[in-house]
């Protein structure tokens, strides 16, 4: 039998990497309810349309029970250093997590809401930003389970790529509804449904930057402005 | 001299109050730059509209602070129960927080991107629906500061309001849109700034719910569905 410091170290490194699973668990969840809602939109598929929302009660239950491992942790461990960090980095990313389920669930509940059958409104660009946000938020995941700060830094990098193709969006949609009022209702809800996946994609940045910090201990190169102040700017050549 | 426990756990009060007094002071800018996207939009304030993206630095070291003190606690303090509780919901609440200051930056500096000098355009709704969002946020940042579970359970319950009243304001914005298409780029951003509110209202009520959980133990009655699930089905009898 072991002696009961290496029995007490190993079941909290097995918490810690539990923790971790719970994470990627978390991560996998959200992950498939983008690719969901994407295929709701761009295929127009009902179903998955339906399923995107159906899986926010699990991703709010693990939402849960990271938080409360992650407090066991920190009541009974007392964790330091990079521990600590990623402890800490958990209570976090467990929220940017939440709010990309959410932008999932809301991106596919208004794919229902219009049709564009008799339109000449094209997705192309829609379709390509989504595989970016996916690509980035596949890598955001790995650097969770993986705790590896390189992954993280390939999606710090590739986020400008997301707004790029969220300004074109824009351009394009505003366009359509210049072109023809029966635009104007389908195009409100791609605005929204762009600026959602714009949204995913800070979110799966922010997660990028909480894992290079918790690994690390240091903060990524330069100060990223959030919020999307290239693409508004953007945004006013055609709206002025 | 007081012996040195009493020494620790009055140097923890005061710690912890201390916590209390950042997260408070993070709320009163975040509240004032709510109050400056507003004025912002509704009066074409340009100097409110500079103003508000100027506060994002110190909401961000402030942040920084927060979490900071929160992980010195955590690892010195080997907090329990409710101080545990409320260490946690601080480092929670502080993401929305500047998920707040984020969307109030976001809609003052859209505001300096369209003119409704010469449109029938009615900001009414826009401006009822500001006051009730500041309301609400003036009251999660009580609630804060109190520790009061009475002010959260206010915000929580008025949050439908803010919902109806996007709600009423999309359905307005997509009428004046439908009947001229110069109004096609005003309300482009107006339906953005909407939403933005709406989304200050939803974190204003996470807030509440975090504070109600760390000062009772409990969850909030019942689970409120969030992301705007109600006003997503009212959006559709106009836009289909």
């Amino acid at each position: 039998m072991a002696p009961e410091g290496v029995h007490t170290v190993k079941s909290y490194e097995q918490e810690l990497s539990r923790l971790r699973a719970m994470m990627t668990r978390m991560g996998g969840i959200v992950e498939s309810q983008v690719a969901q809602a994407i295929a709701a939109v761009t295929a127009q598929d009902e179903d998955a349309a339906r399923a995107a929302p159906g899986q926010d009660p699990q991703v709010d239950a693990l939402e849960r029970d990271v938080e409360g491992l992650a407090i066991r942790l920190l009541a009974l461990r007392s964790p330091m250093a990079s521990d600590l960090r990623e402890i800490v980095a958990a209570l976090k990313i467990t929220g940017d997590l939440e709010r990309i389920g959410d932008y999932a669930s809301s991106i596919a509940r208004r794919s229902t809401r219009f049709d564009l059958a008799d339109s000449r409104i094209s997705l192309s660009g829609l379709t390509a930003m989504g595989r970016l946000v996916q690509e980035n938020l596949r890598r955001a995941i790995d650097a969770i389970s993986q705790q590896d700060p390189e992954r993280a830094l390939e999606v710090w990098q590739s986020d400008q790529g997301v707004d790029e193709y969220y300004t074109a969006m824009f351009r394009a949609l505003v366009t359509y509804m210049m072109e023809d009022p029966r635009n104007i209702g389908p195009c409100t809800h791609l605005l929204f449904i762009a600026k959602n996946l714009e949204r995913i994609g800070d979110h799966a940045t922010n997660i990028a930057e909480r894992v290079y910090y918790a690994v690390t201990g240091e903060n990524l190169p330069a100060y990223r402005p959030r919020g999307g102040l290239a693409s508004d700017a953007a945004e006013t050549s055609v709206t002025r």
